[in-house]
């Protein structure tokens, strides 16, 4: 009944299968340049066929244990459900650490101390090759923790808070600005954010970036919510915001997530508001939700799954002291006009 | 840098802070009745603020690990973060780990036989003290493989799938026949079902009981369509399930997930026809999603991050071989009418 075993495959085996040098596959599996998207494509499908993957641990610190990458996440479990945010960052991470044969230590934590712990154990247990640190504070304690540590770190964060480590991040003040310009071109005076949560670093870089943007375009009115990420949270901001009289109302609305959005324009159908024409509503991250909704949500597109992806890829990098990336950041979230936003009513 | 050393908690200062004696934190962690919901909540919340957790560890098979539990999922790493009942599930999975200090290890397999590579490697390796088994099929090989190697599981699926192995499942044929009755009592006579990925157990059971609901009810139409579970592939479903003509054209359509059901619920208004007035649409699973579109989706409720956690609970009885509990189904999803399904217009 169990799996018949079946002769030893080698890197040679893949490389005839995929027409390309031993060379090349190296290159592939160690994410370096050189290769079209189309050979990069042909290797790891060769390589899937037949089950093969890079024996990792040969090149790595001594004894270290790298068929495994942590990550801590200190939500709600509750909340870790709801948000799309997570499942596809997770499903990019995942989808490299699948091409290496490697799996994913996910833990839920209570607080920060409980994460310090945990990566603590984690990598004096050998546990895991490494980890991915998500949720970045300014001041944040685990830079001086994984400095003590050695422990090979990718931060998912601005580099202002995650203090000198390898990092890889998305310009979300960029991207408010240009949320907002977009708005204001559009001939909205009066908009509002519906952000996530305010102890969280990338919040705060958005939240000072609205405020600026605000001010340089002289805007009439300019609200910000702070939420938890969620849908009914989402839905009471809206609410509270639309419920104002019409000069102190906005005309627009961005969300700091897609579900948030969703519940917005249920809200503004619930109070027989139509959308674009009485509010314009901008959603975030543009998971498969924004174009499942009726009118579709605008949204400021941002690939969640690819930015996964490349976390990993740079903690293999990382890992195996081969990376030559450093920090940088993944590609900026771009607008994508769908049916949720348009110019004001005079 | 690092965190501060605490005094070590014991069992003692949890029951003090509880109000309650060690044996009743000892109940609650072992999930053994006995204690109110309100009794045990407090116990969790008072471990929680101290930050203790049980040591498991001593409890367990001689030298594995148990702080490790593991899930191999074989879907694309794309569909992982695609589909909300992935995420609710690991949710509810985490929230019960997190109570015991405890870590899921997750990973991407893209084959049977990689999965049992897999879960051999990890129990030899002492990587987990137990793992969730998930997506069972008629003659899965992983029962043999299981019962050869003494690895502690849970396997969420059907006891007909599961081969005697300990089981927490739903009861998805009563679910079916009673989706299929409602829509049926409201008068609709033509009925389809837009269904999850063909080769999984569990939508076997469903598409059976589908038909066999349609035939006892002696349906004028019934129609059945398999998908990947996919917003997108919900949306061509629906599409072309309403683009025929309407003698032969459903009046009401039940979902196997909700995702495809907010698909559903945009094609509809896509090609103007209105909901409930024209096609019901009753979603599954029920998660945030179907309280946020316009009109709300009735749904087969079902509460899947309940669901994770009873089988992390069932995992860890397994572990500590206290469990008393063994196969057992959590409570079948219940109808919850909404705004997307009413009488069919005559």
């Amino acid at each position: 009944m169990t799996a018949t075993p079946t002769p030893r495959v080698t890197i040679r085996d893949v490389a005839a299968r995929a027409g390309v040098s031993k060379g090349a596959v190296s290159l592939a599996f160690n994410h370096k340049p050189g290769l079209s998207e189309a050979t990069r494509d042909r290797i790891f499908r060769a390589a899937r066929e037949l089950g093969w993957a890079p024996n990792l641990t040969a090149r790595t610190l001594a004894g270290s244990r790298v068929d495994v990458v942590g990550l801590a996440v200190c939500r709600p479990a509750r909340m870790l459900g709801l948000e799309p945010w997570y499942m596809e960052f997770v499903s990019g991470v995942e989808s490299v650490l699948a091409e290496h044969s490697c799996s994913l230590l996910l833990r839920l934590v209570r607080s920060m101390d409980e994460e310090l712990r945990v990566q603590e154990a984690w990598w004096r247990g050998r546990q895991v090759g490494g980890s991915i640190l998500v949720d970045f504070q300014a001041g944040d304690p685990r830079v001086g923790l994984v400095e003590g540590l050695g422990l090979p770190v990718v931060a998912v964060g601005h580099p202002s808070l995650t203090g000198g480590l390898p990092s890889v991040w998305t310009d979300d003040a960029t991207a408010v600005t240009e949320a907002v310009r977009y708005l204001a071109a559009l001939g909205h005076r009066r908009i509002a954010r519906v952000g996530g949560a305010a102890a969280l670093g990338h919040t705060a870089i958005r939240t000072a970036a609205f405020d600026e943007a605000a001010g340089a375009l002289e805007l009439a009115g300019a609200w910000q919510v702070a939420t938890d990420f969620s849908g009914d949270a989402g839905a009471r901001a809206t609410r509270s915001l639309l419920t104002a009289a019409v000069p102190d109302r906005p005309t627009a609305i961005v969300y700091d997530n897609d579900i948030m959005a969703v519940a917005g324009l249920s809200v503004a159908a619930e109070m027989g508001l139509r959308v674009p024409e009485d509010v314009s509503l901008l959603a975030w991250d543009d998971s498969q939700l924004c174009r499942l909704t009726h009118p579709t949500l605008s949204a400021m597109s941002h690939d969640v799954h690819g930015f996964g992806a490349e976390v990993a890829r740079t903690l293999f990098g990382v890992i195996t002291a081969e990376g030559t990336a450093g920090s940088h950041p993944v590609p900026t979230p771009v607008l994508t006009p769908r049916g949720s936003t348009a110019p004001p009513k005079v």
